[in-house]
């Protein structure tokens, strides 16, 4: 620990370099032939440098961090603002999409309520981290304070202290804010010095005219913010969101408690690039769940590969958000990791090898 | 029934299409965006038509075919023949990719031994349905005679039959047998008029070399065969496998119990491409579950597409058979399953639907 710096520049956890060179010679004795399974090999290989020789996900979780966007006035989503705090009481209900994955799964849930302008009040399985109704219309200024951004970081901090108080193995982590693939484009943008009429999608159904519109919102956005968009935190707070900060803090935390992440889709991957800015060794406990049909999450997920050296593990044309992405890879990690753990080597099986290795 | 046809050429079971689009209508009303859940909505469709309103994976079941092959002589696989019986041993015992995944996603498991030249005997969780040692070297002659092919479509009918009667709800079908992509590429360049060279990869792990001369064997058994491959069971007599045969009758027959089934790689699409051949509504009950890294697999899902009318679930790189694939694919369909049954409608959880729709 380094006094004089803030939490989330603090070093993150080291990998087990160890553990994943023994577990590449383990997949090698494996009785399949070399590499045969593919992207399982590779994700059993990373978890060693996670969890050590015998990775599991026994207590896998989710988190769901929902808040509004000032943005939202301009029009840029095809559903009401209301939408997010009612969905907040849908997920605390257990007929959201996340809720029942999460369900399904066996995972703990946690939804972190951050401010929506329709307050649902106290929810029971509902965090409530209140920070304001909604971020400002970040067209006209930043969407945050510097507090505001603080508070946001430290929620998506203290839900990662409570799931590793609570033995989680892994982490699946998404979100909920009408209008935050219109924050996500302008982050995306302003990290990568991509054009918005490249990033920006329909989201949650916009039509043509729509994302067109909402590509224009992007520009005029990093246009006003031109001078304050060098520094990875400046731009966060300038046009992000408070889940998306929130997401952010938890990549960060996880990374400095060894808590591998799953990352779900567009929104939390532009939280995950803002992470990876902030504190670049964070992408080595993530690893990407799902490309999204949002056209520019190929974008983003290519700039976070460098990082988390890793392609998504599903494709299945999602664009739902609330973590969806990232709690359906939950079983998929769980099975590479049996398979590495429980599998016989060719000498136990008394297997013969190639002829022509 | 028609007592004048074959069991193989008696109907299959209908669709129920009155639940299909009532499952098209409840997943528009459903608390997310039209269309969000991507693949997982159109499963979840298809699945009520097999299942009716309320579709579950409650029992799932893993069939793994196993058996060698004649052609394996001329020396088209990296591995030694004698793996095919030593891998029916790992089975058994636990130690293989489709034990540990059929444990893991809780699926009843049965191998099906049709014949290997090395003999492991009885086993437990192995039934034993011996045919021969192998199948006879097709590049010469067909790899089986008529009374043959019959006994490896009843063993696959058979496997079904006994799931149906332990309740299964869904079947993932794989299999293993050294020198059966040899097979499988022969069967896809018969039934579908590719060259050899298009469609031959490397299977457990041939170099190129390998895959040339693997072709140049295709070549010439279909030369050889040339004035039988008109007829879809002729095709599978002549170059087929005990185990893709099996594949196949599962296949048909699952159809006509009912029973949808989880197509794994390369050679399970061969022998599903048999079975919509010989009885093409088949194909209505069949989910492909994963693109393999065999490099004509492609090909043969493309022409799978039109009677399976879905694209596979996972792209993982994965090549190893047994049904690892349509194995790691069950967690999914369940979970899709599951979103379709209890997620809340817009009206149930009081969320507002889109302004602009």
């Amino acid at each position: 620990m380094n006094e004089t710096l803030p939490w989330h520049q603090q070093a993150t956890r080291k990998i087990d370099r160890a553990a994943v060179a023994r577990a590449e010679e383990r997949q090698r004795m494996l009785t399949k032939p070399p590499g045969s399974l593919g992207a399982l090999e590779r994700l059993a290989v990373r978890a060693c440098g996670w969890m050590g020789d015998a990775p599991a996900v026994n207590r896998p979780a989710v988190a769901v961090f929902a808040a509004d966007h000032g943005i939202a006035a301009e029009g840029v989503s095809a559903f009401p603002q209301a939408v997010t705090g009612e969905m907040v009481r849908n997920f605390s209900a257990g007929g959201a999409a996340i809720s029942v994955l999460a369900g399904s799964v066996g995972a703990m849930l946690e939804v972190v309520h951050l401010g929506t302008v329709n307050d649902p009040g106290p929810l029971p399985g509902v965090v409530r981290a209140h920070i304001a109704p909604e971020t400002a219309n970040f067209l006209r200024g930043p969407a945050m304070t510097g507090d505001q951004l603080e508070q946001a970081l430290a929620a998506g901090r203290m839900t990662v202290e409570r799931f590793v108080g609570r033995g989680a193995d892994i982490l699946a982590c998404g979100e909920m804010g009408i209008g935050n693939t219109t924050s996500s484009t302008a982050l995306a943008c302003a990290y990568l010095g991509l054009s918005p009429r490249d990033v920006a999608g329909p989201g949650t159904g916009l039509d043509a005219a729509g994302v067109e519109a909402k590509a224009q919102v992007v520009a005029g956005a990093l246009e006003f913010h031109r001078e304050g968009l060098a520094d990875p935190m400046s731009v966060l707070r300038r046009v992000g969101g408070f889940e998306i900060a929130a997401l952010t803090g938890a990549f960060i935390a996880a990374a400095q408690s060894g808590l591998p992440v799953l990352v779900d889709g567009f929104i939390a991957s532009a939280a995950a690039l803002a992470a990876v800015r902030i504190r670049p060794s964070s992408g080595e406990w993530m690893q990407l769940s799902h490309l999204s049909a949002e056209p520019g999450h190929a974008l983003l997920q290519a700039a976070l590969a460098r990082e988390t050296g890793s392609p998504p593990l599903l494709d299945l044309g999602m664009r739902l958000g609330e973590g969806s992405g990232a709690a359906l890879a939950i079983p998929l990690v769980r099975l590479a990791l049996d398979l590495h753990r429980e599998m016989a080597t060719f000498a136990e099986a008394g297997v013969s090898g190639a002829d022509r290795p």
